[in-house]
């Protein structure tokens, strides 16, 4: 997504944040992209670090930072007013800023106006205004993988940030394609899938991971679950237009209900398969499940390889915990995955 | 939907129309809601009519028509220049505009400006601008049935309209709630839901369809198909948003392959009542399958009346073709439905 690409190296900003909650994004860059980040830049009071060297915006541009990372949650998604003085100061220095916040840049003029007036972008991750085709489910050349889940926040894009190291590291041409802010943020590129038209949705993904080499694989971030009544739509244009040959699927096992919803409970994991498994065939019918990833923090550790290996016996694929285990053996079943 | 609330009565528009598939919409509106069409204007050129009185914009706002209605299909969607007299017309003689094109009213500089100076509406009912929650899958009061389908244009608006009025006929208390741009200007009102954020798509629903009075139907106008590549998501967030007790589903039989989609077959009728409900369940455990509707303009009469008998004894509810049988048999199994 040529529009969305976000310029590297960067400068992590962490405003003024005491919870390593509120600095998620930002480390989630640092984590899977180390090569690209110079530096973070906490206001006084910051009293979180990513263990980057601490520097101010003009520092990093001296350094050669291109962009200027707001990978920061807070209450309501808006843009603090003590934070512009440090937004506007790397605009001077020469850096776009990118944003995965509610509020858009864009919509707070001294930075619009600063932004337009220095020709800097302004990079809203959370938006796209990129024009989208209907989805034709045609069939497209190279490989796809993608993450799905009984629920929202199970681990999807972990899981498959680690599949695309390991696969790399096993020499496999592998892309981690991103649906979510977050993801966006770390790949420098993607596609915010909720914010797409609700008719583009299957459009939008064969956009994203369009034709390619036949070994290649897209690796995309699965959001959502087919069960979420807030969201099931987002997931099935998602595994509509994916058109996967791999399936991973994604669980935290104990989890008492559906995200955000105490009224409703998870569905069961062989029932996520088997509607995920069916829905993935309309559009690739060689579609098939290569994993499970279950997020065991939760429990011992004894308990959780336990627990793997009891699912991997019942559903006769490979089963880990990703931040646990890793995911060798998921890429070992796609490495013998059958072309279709 | 008070934001796209439509003014009646109406004067629909014509254009240059000499193809009765270029008035489909108008002619919905006519055939629908006959009270609130005051009359029809064609340029010169036109050859098709509604059977309304022919008269200019200045001449119905004299008789009391308060919105003047596009309801023209053409190449591209786009907004004529030879159109554009006439709705200013309309505007100055008081009208608001209503359109269901693709191209907004207010993307051309002449119309908004006048519609500014008078304080006109320009409705682009294919667009929506409301603020929407996400779905929350709690129960709402009240009563809902949806329409679903095997694909795109198999019946789905016809048959919720088919079955209001015969609803009515009955003194039965309920509402067509449109989610398509010809439902919202025969209603006057809805929430064109392929234009919705998807994130949204099923708290739209909600908000479209709110707790009503325990005996009150709403009516919900699906759209696509579970199984349709392009729009899956659309109707699986609408299907999670209606929470419908009641489901009615259309089919075309016959029909080569899926709308638009040469290479993909059509879903086996089975097949798409198992996938609704299941999933309508998820948020209605209480959903069930009450009628069948059959497109059967392909077929003679009698071979219509024995396929529409066998497909009622085959899953073992009414089976209808709405417009050559009415769908009396349906709001008969609706009337029986316990309350959940």
């Amino acid at each position: 997504m040529k529009s969305k690409m976000i310029t590297a190296p960067y400068l992590l900003f962490l405003g003024e944040a005491q919870d390593p909650i509120a600095v998620k994004t930002a480390r989630g860059v640092a984590q899977w992209r180390p090569e690209n980040c110079l530096g973070e830049y906490g206001l006084p009071g910051c009293t979180v670090s990513l263990g980057l060297p601490s520097m101010s915006p003009a520092a990093a541009a001296v350094l050669g930072a291109k962009t200027f990372v707001i990978g920061l949650a807070n209450a309501g998604g808006t843009i603090s007013d003590s934070w512009i003085d440090a937004i506007l100061e790397a605009l001077d220095s020469g850096m776009d800023v990118a944003s995965g916040l509610h509020r858009r840049l864009k919509s707070v003029p001294v930075v619009r106006d600063r932004a337009a007036t220095l020709g800097r972008r302004l990079l809203d991750i959370r938006f796209t205004d990129e024009a989208l085709p209907v989805g034709t489910g045609l069939p497209r050349t190279g490989r796809r993988l993608l993450t799905v889940g009984t629920d929202c926040s199970v681990g999807k894009m972990y899981t498959t940030l680690a599949l695309e190291q390991a696969m790399r590291a096993r020499g496999m041409d592998a892309n981690f394609r991103a649906t979510g802010q977050t993801g966006i943020l770390i790949a420098g590129a993607g596609l915010p899938i909720d914010a797409v038209v609700s008719d583009f949705i299957s459009g939008a993904v064969e956009k994203l991971t369009p034709n390619a080499a036949p070994a290649h694989w897209d690796l995309i971030e699965g959001q959502g679950s087919l069960f979420h009544p807030s969201y099931a739509g987002v997931s099935l244009g998602l595994l509509h237009g994916a058109q996967a040959d791999a399936l991973v699927v994604c669980h935290e096992p104990g989890r008492p209900h559906m995200r955000s919803l105490p009224h409703y409970p998870l569905p069961d994991l062989g029932e996520t398969i088997d509607a995920n498994l069916a829905f993935a065939r309309r559009t690739n019918e060689a579609a098939a499940l290569v994993g499970i990833a279950l997020n065991t923090s939760a429990l011992g550790k004894e308990e959780a390889y336990e627990l793997c290996a009891d699912t991997a016996r019942q559903y006769g694929v490979a089963c880990t915990d990703p931040l646990r285990m890793g995911v060798d053996e998921i890429v070992t079943a796609l490495e013998s995955l059958p072309h279709s």
